[in-house]
């Protein structure tokens, strides 16, 4: 039996070469044979690939080594979250048609010891894909960010609030009673995240954007919260508006992953005159109390709070095996302002 | 009875202009009659005028109006802290000849009202100086800053360790029991902080700079605390070098005051993946606790853990009438890279 994969071929150092073939192309096709399951290994099948920025600092050159993130090294099969389904299984825990979300491969098959394995996915009247956005990676991200930092009544700023992040950072901070203002790169994004129930939102591009920023954000014209996915530029702008003793919560740094020189914080005295807090998020610190947040988040759910319906997804569809060697064509969706709202997913295959 | 006194003449967007008497200049200077005094005010002989970042805040124009820092605007007298001599007094806590400290105008004789005076100096075997330098606004940053932030075995980087703060930062994390690596802009300036017993200092100027902290740092290679009155490039360099879950304290941004460009901050990838905490620290939210710090800082001092003898102070001597006019060139120093190290003071009389 065989299986097509990618490996990583380089490091990326800026912008990733998502074409193949190319000596400094980023990854690398291989078609090879599957070895024979050992002991506590479980084959599985690939049905969607979660698209995260959090890749880009396992295959970034530049990456700390002190910060306990997971790192790929030339050579070795490219990762992502996913959701599978278990083909043959040495592994106690899992059965043949087992769903299962966890960190596998971009690969058709691949085997997998079973600790990269998160959990079967139960039986739920929310979709599958749940598992990848809202109670996903990204979701949770939203989730504990929000829920550790904020109070009813807070004024809460979401960036990138068109993005897997940042659509649950805004429904779980409505979820909890603040006021919530988006920021998005367009004004049809904008209308997608007001649909989400935002109080506001406004789009950076626009020549106004801090002064509608400002009236978005109400009588006082501050916020005490700032859940920033993006740095540079917008953050700059951003900590004008916050409130004295405010909290800026870095969880992403989409706007350098293009231009480093795009990461430029030059309004440096605003976080002592406010005496400011900028703290550096990661979902990693809270895995152990990933089940409390399932709890809450389903909830949500089921209350109409937070959507898990196709129009928060955008679904790279390569199930034609033609197609397979777009994956990173699909996660390179990430870096481009004109993709349409919501999570990024690849679909591989649906469940049989 | 007349005293000459500085105005601001215009707020700044950039670098002051020092020099009198031109459409741009920062100051003007004024000869005028003193009026009477009125109950609860004081008449006052300046004798030292403390130098500090601060006063920038107060006269730039971009200056955050939320952020409860004192402003001056043109027209005002320039303020600045200081030590005086009560020459006349219509009100009760205060008699001629007291010696006190607290916020003064730019000038030879001031009227102020009692509550702008901090106290008197108490009668001690430490410098009369002290009281603006380790006990001062910049020794009590340094003190807070370091004591609510450090525990014993922590290594604390501190950058401007030749300055007012830094060097006190420098001896009270050393008076807890932390390893101390200081930052200056000369080898001559690193003497300086090794003699305070820093247990390393790097000079940002020398090529190989980020590997020779990495040195000073010891076994780790890593800080758990920054105290930086710096920002920009120095900051973005000194944060991959930083633990998990590090601390940076924003306490200056001196880098910033003379070139805006070079606030700059890219490294930002970083606050995420190693979870840093960037913090904006301001004394005046401590000021309620002063009487705790000046009774650990004069016990250290008392024991030979902090200095203040002149090896400390950079006093710029005005105490000659035709010197006065050089009031804003004295406080110009503080952007002076190449000035000598510690508390930068201007004299203007020594007490009768």
């Amino acid at each position: 039996m065989t299986t097509r994969v990618f490996y990583l071929n380089q490091q990326i150092e800026g912008i990733p070469n998502l074409a193949l073939g190319e000596p400094s192309s980023t990854f690398r096709l291989a078609t090879e044979k599957l070895q024979p399951l050992k002991d506590g290994q479980v084959l599985v099948k690939a049905l969607y690939f979660s698209n995260d920025p959090l890749q880009f600092a396992w295959i970034n050159k530049a990456s700390n080594e002190n910060a306990g993130l997971r790192r790929i090294f030339p050579g070795e099969p490219m990762g992502a979250l996913g959701l599978a389904q278990v083909v043959d299984s040495k592994a106690d825990q899992y059965r043949p048609g087992d769903i299962v979300n966890g960190s596998f491969d971009w690969a058709e098959y691949s085997i997998v010891s079973a600790q990269a394995i998160t959990g079967k996915i139960p039986q739920s009247s929310l979709p599958l894909t749940t598992a990848l956005s809202t109670t996903g990676l990204t979701g949770l991200t939203a989730y504990f960010g929000i829920k550790e930092h904020v109070k009813e009544g807070d004024t809460v700023v979401v960036s990138a609030a068109s993005g897997a992040t940042g659509l649950v950072a805004v429904q779980v901070a409505k979820a909890l009673g603040c006021r919530v203002v988006g920021i998005t790169g367009s004004d049809e994004k904008c209308k997608f995240v007001q649909g989400l129930g935002a109080d506001g939102c406004v789009n950076y591009n626009d020549p106004e954007f801090i002064g509608k920023l400002k009236q978005a954000l109400g009588e006082k014209g501050t916020c005490n919260v700032f859940f920033d996915a993006v740095g540079g530029e917008i953050l700059d702008k951003v900590i004008t508006l916050m409130a004295k003793n405010g909290l800026v919560l870095v969880v992403g740094f989409i706007s350098g992953a293009k231009n480093p020189a795009k990461m430029a914080v030059r309004n440096w005295p605003i976080v002592i005159a406010s005496r400011l807090t900028i703290k550096g998020f990661n979902m990693s610190d809270y895995v152990h109390r990933a089940p409390e947040a399932v709890v809450d988040l389903t909830k949500w759910s089921l209350e109409g709070k937070i959507r898990n319906d196709p129009s928060v997804l955008n679904v790279v569809d390569l199930s034609e095996e033609s197609k397979f060697a777009d994956i990173p064509k699909a996660w390179g969706l990430l870096f481009d302002e004109n993709k349409k709202p919501g999570k990024v997913l690849t679909k591989l295959a649906d469940p049989k």
